[in-house]
């Protein structure tokens, strides 16, 4: 293998694929990143065997040349040591060359890094998936849904597939869904299918947080293909593998109330601010918890107190209030993080009494949902 | 105490004086901020009992009211909450009031918080220095004489006296001297005196580190006193106290070798980035050891070598060299620490053979040294 490459592409494909390389794998090959020149083009690969992700750099972009390939062939190199060798590298252009016993040399300028490689042929193959059911979902679409749900997943493995966000496909409509049994995200959006198909897996919280990293902000289309167990995104010089979760996930719907008791409208800046300052004092190690009542007038208080340290009374004036009277309490970060996944500037809120789980979302926008599950401390 | 204060003029006061205070402290009411409101103005003040900052809020300031004082008074306020509070108030405006017990409201909009206080009265006093023998040194000189000396002090409490910067007055002249004893760095600059005062004393680093974050980049003057124990420098509307290091700072001028064998010249940042480069295959645990030697024409080369992941070889053309030849070996980030704490494009490297400390320095500048002692690995 030998190719003359543009440092700067070079660079950013070696990030992309370094987000699935991980230290910490009982498979030494995968600490490695396998680098492939064929006569199109090279191709990166890195994987921590739950993810694994593709870069393709081309010969040609735009009639500029990108690679010039002397010879095809593969190597494995060392990604902590190859990923910062190249961005150091002193000129815009490198020279990578696998001589003997994959001994590969990288020069650049004066520099000449003589690195030891692994044979290609012993990296493990990407899962093969038919392209047969494909949907598609545009790259800064597919990042809101991700930002908009992945932060409600459990970080606790007691129920492993309680980390990972339900993707269900139907009708043309992809709704996420996230919950962690105290809270819950969900987000839906008409989507591009080229058939019938229908869809419900789960796909890990931690693969959709890497994927969003990686993915630009374009709107251009990232294909999805789901099988059995993996799901692929496919994005312009760039595969996204990640394996589902196993397991069926529980049916959420009927935890959604339909009827409310107190409805609330309120401009979400302002609240997310007063919960933000009450819960400065609210006690630690109880997620922040902070009492919610509605007061005269359309006033609704928000208010926190810690005996040793001090308490906090915030009022906020809401744009409507209908219904009964509630005194309500909840976890302020759990509060936040819904305000701050809802993008309207107004949101309404439907209680069904202090006990029973609530609703926000944005005023005009059915589309995203958050609920939160109460605590009992009235 | 009853006040009304700028916001934004506070929560600057708080950050200043956050930089002293320390959660992990044995004296409780030090975990405190002090908050003293006279007719001048109001006074903040914390503390680690190793340093000491105070910041001076004046009511008044180009014809603008920043304080209206009400009531004076004083009360001791929880840093960590206090810090917080302030800086997520919703107006521009605060009042802060005590009201019985120690007992604290801030209202800010229509937020209220009640803070538990404890007794000003407790906190403990902050030296008297008596302002006689000052000194002036400019803030962005004062922070260049930091910068390029105090990354060099001993992290290792095994000789506590070089974990500090002697700090030499002596002819109207200042010097700063670190040393870890395995590498020195070296600044002077001629300075503003009063009178004929000599002193000879060791400020920690630490204490150097925390004053330059705090420091404004001016010009503007910041008058140093030094007595026995204790150094203070006042910038305006701060004091910024540090106890010095007690003991007898090592003689390091003996260590400066005096004549040299080779010389060379070289291009700063080029040679910076090689370094760099072949400390990326240097044996790591060893402070990454890269060797050097004199080749034909000027060249010098620059390589590391670790068996099991590759080798490096890096080619710099210096500006000139006399002298005998030489191989030598070093750690990589010592000479980076150095070239970077270093101000000119073109640095000169005098070496005393490969057993011998060497000095790096601007070409045109003798104000400023740093030396590095050699590994013995050739």
């Amino acid at each position: 293998m030998k190719f003359i490459i543009q440092r700067d592409r070079l660079v950013e494909s070696v990030q992309d694929v370094l987000k699935a390389v991980t230290s910490r794998t009982t498979i030494p090959i995968l600490t490695g990143i396998k680098v492939v020149a064929t006569n199109e083009g090279v191709t990166l690969t890195g994987s921590d065997s739950d993810i694994s992700i593709e870069s393709f750099i081309p010969k040609e972009e735009e009639g500029d040349e990108i690679v010039e390939i002397k010879q095809t062939g593969g190597i494995v190199l060392q990604a902590k040591f190859f990923s910062e060798i190249v961005k150091k590298l002193p000129k815009d252009v490198v020279e990578i060359e696998v001589i003997n016993h994959f001994q590969t040399v990288i020069r650049s300028g004066k520099a000449e890094f003589n690195l030891n490689g692994l044979d290609p042929e012993e990296y493990p193959h990407l899962p093969q998936i038919s392209e047969e059911n494909i949907f598609k979902v545009p790259t800064d679409l597919l990042k809101t849904l991700i930002r908009q749900t992945v932060f409600a997943v459990s970080t606790s493995e007691t129920r492993p597939i309680l980390t990972g966000v339900n993707w269900k496909v139907e009708n043309g409509k992809l709704s996420c869904i996230a919950t962690d049994s105290h809270r819950l995200a969900m987000r839906s959006a008409v989507i591009e299918t080229e058939n019938e198909a229908h869809y419900n897996v789960v796909i890990p919280g931690k693969s959709l947080n890497e994927l969003s990293k990686i993915l630009d902000d374009t709107n251009e289309a990232v294909e999805i293909v789901i099988t059995d167990n993996q799901v692929l995104f496919k994005a312009k010089h760039l595969l996204f593998f990640s394996r589902l979760l196993e397991g069926n996930y529980p049916d959420t719907s009927r935890l959604i109330p339909n009827e409310s008791k107190t409805e609330l409208v309120l401009n979400s800046k302002e609240f997310l601010q007063a919960i933000d300052r009450a819960s400065l004092l609210a006690r630690e190690g109880r997620n922040n918890v902070v009492k919610f009542s509605t007061l005269e007038a359309g006033v609704v208080e928000i208010s926190s107190n810690s005996p040793e340290i001090g308490k906090v009374i915030e009022e906020v004036q809401s744009q409507s209030i209908n219904g009964e009277d509630l005194k309500i309490s909840f976890s302020a970060k759990y509060m936040m993080d819904a305000l701050k996944a809802l993008e309207g500037t107004e949101i309404r809120i439907d209680f069904t009494g202090a006990m029973r789980p609530f609703i926000i979302r944005p005023v005009h926008d059915d589309s995203i949902l958050q609920l939160i599950l109460p605590v009992r401390t009235y």
